[in-house]
């Protein structure tokens, strides 16, 4: 059985990095479903979906390692090609990855106690996102 | 329900990036069916897949990011195995990740518009490729 | 039909990369299932699943990269939160993803012949770690 919803969320841009987690719970629980697999997936090119403790110090930790690794503020060559600022957001999501699965059992998501689901908006302005919720279960 | 084909594409290695949308888009509509989840897999250790914006500039500027973070042209561990040339082909294949989730919903995948499914070669020469593209769906 | 297990496994900690290919081997075999899709997932923020050639020169690779672009020995904000020590550990764990799929066919994984499944301990200590192995299929 397939239930597909929506979640959307209005990010700030620029590495916002957003706890989903409860949204998603929802999701599951209101299927009715008991055991199957969440699909998460960021329709768009600028935005990642990971898991991570949800704390404001680690999530700093893990923009500074991005800001490091993937420079928001030198060239990319995608600026030339639309005049956009946002070449960084753009090689961070396809670091990150667009799509994360994660198993429920007796209707509840395999999560740690200590990891959240987060999407990370690295595009440099504020957006309205809308994120897909796929289950597949029994 | 499960359908399981193959993709198959001949690719030039050296961070070959390549456009798979179509073909995954064809083998959803060839299937029948309306809602539920592809499951792309790269069989083989030096090949990823993610999502980016299919421009050549962004393609480029992945591609720098990679050669900072994984360089190409520095003695890996690896080599001293098998004699192979590879080391940072593994490793990026390992950081990108081998597999891909994408729902799909009226027999339409969820892609944003300026999102495209990619295939990355991190082989060091041009490698003849299959991939598993998996539907699981009603 | 959806069939879930758990592996158990004991890490040492500090980047520890394992082999888990045999055991999810056979949690397919043992499901009688013919065809379908294995969720792996890691229930924590410190561990992470991927694929590489199990070789411990491209293992090692993987690790001195992983030390440069996420350095172990460094402040990390979220050391000032908790105490802890592991702020490296959880950025690791949230770049490499915390699941991974992989179809099978015929009962059968679709691993490339040089591919094997890892999981890779992030964290700073040894680890009592459970992995949930989720597979949909028929």
């Amino acid at each position: 059985m397939v239930v597909t919803r929506e979640l959307r969320l209005n990010t700030r841009g620029r590495c916002d990095v957003r706890d989903i987690t409860e949204e998603v719970e929802q999701v599951v629980q209101a299927s009715g479903l008991s055991a199957g697999t969440v699909t998460l997936f960021c329709p768009g090119s600028t935005g990642g979906l990971t898991t991570i403790e949800y704390e404001a110090g680690v999530i700093a930790d893990l923009e500074q390692v991005l800001d490091e690794i993937v420079p928001p503020d030198r060239p990319y060559r995608h600026h030339l090609r639309w005049g956009d600022d946002n070449g960084h957001s753009h090689v961070r999501a396809a670091l990150i990855g667009p799509s994360l699965t994660i198993p429920f059992v007796d209707g509840r998501l395999t999560l740690g106690t200590w990891q959240q689901i987060v999407f990370c908006d690295f595009d440099t302005h504020p957006r309205s996102r809308r994120l897909v919720v796929q289950i597949i279960g029994e």
